[in-house]
């Protein structure tokens, strides 16, 4: 079953099927990843046979089942388990236990990801409240889109303000040192990167980079 | 209640108070942005009715609540209820005939997101699927942050791969047109935006932005 084992993009393991362990093998499936899926219900595990390779019914909780599949020679599991903190902590538990070297885990609340982080679960995402925070930037940075990387640096596309109406990338980037139009789309195009010589106009997005403070400054609506 | 009517950044309603919406709810207060939040379990209301200054419990699926809120007034309405889709629908239903500009709303699978789309909601998330793709990017392309803007353009954090250690982010730029390091992360300290003269080491964290595939193929490891 791992194939690749000594490969860098070796097999993913993912831990229980809900929609985000769905999403997850679907999307790696798709790019050619190897993964392997187990779920304890046997039921969802019969339906979604035809949709991955590997796919085995098992109760992940079991430190057993984990070391019959050989989970332990995976480089990189997903608890993707969702609202059982029970059998989340356990499956995680036993993963960090074998020495998974990256072990991802969804949690269901703060304290269930407090929980994981002191196992040693390496990366805990929380996709109801990770949405929230990221619809909530969209909503009150008037962005069309936003990411904040984790050390001071942020990407926002936006459309430019009135203020920048009529001046040039080149201007608008040399008087703002730090803060960078990295890409500009115009009318139905795709984005492409700025050249200085790009006058904005109404009905342009542009992307941003810098500080995360002074990229939701610039890019407030006046 | 709707001091701020006038104004861009007037208060938004936020229908459904799962983990989703409070999420959202708290992120948006904690920023000074005014929130309306209506729940129909009126326990959940009570409990958090410290939490938020306007705070309501009513059935959101039914319109006439929805009138008497004022929610037509509201430029910002997010339909934030979880997994109850007929209440989801009734909700976005109304608000959409109620004229309000900018409606989201959160989808529970794949068929409700038709719905909404349908529907004529603005924005629609779904946390589980969406993180879930998200996640896999991470994992596919060993990048440690990553953004794909909706027309053809992405920015990933990554360690630079093994083939650009020694050279300089002005040769790196110079030599793939359209390919951009915007951001380089030096040992413990921030990102800041990238020099041509700075020489890319090993333990730096790059911020890299162009093309989708383009930015994938760069960020791969060798």
């Amino acid at each position: 079953m791992f194939a690749h084992r000594n490969n860098d993009d070796g097999p993913v393991v993912i831990l229980g099927l809900g929609r985000f362990g769905r999403s997850l093998a679907t999307e790696l499936t798709n790019s050619g990843v190897e993964v392997l899926c187990v779920d304890s219900d046997a039921s969802l595990v019969q339906e979604l046979s035809t949709s991955f390779d590997h796919i085995v019914q098992g109760d992940v909780s079991n430190p057993e089942v984990l070391w019959q599949l050989g989970v332990e020679e995976a480089s990189r599991v997903i608890i993707a388990i969702g609202s059982h903190v029970e059998a989340s902590v356990l499956a995680a538990s036993a993963v960090i236990a074998m020495g998974v070297p990256d072990v991802w885990a969804k949690a269901y609340k703060e304290s269930h990801a407090t929980l994981l982080q002191q196992i040693g679960v390496h990366h805990i995402v929380r996709p109801e409240v990770d949405m929230g925070k990221r619809v909530a930037r969209l909503i009150r940075n008037h962005v069309e889109d936003y990411l904040e990387f984790t050390h001071g640096f942020a990407v926002a596309a936006a459309t430019p303000p009135a203020r920048l109406l009529g001046k040039t990338v080149g201007e608008v980037n040399a008087k703002r040192p730090g803060l960078e139009i990295i890409a500009v789309q115009r009318g139905d195009g795709n984005f492409r990167n700025a050249r200085d010589t790009d006058t904005l106009e109404s009905g342009d997005l542009i992307i941003i980079a810098g500080p995360p403070t002074r990229v939701e400054r610039e890019t407030e609506r006046d």
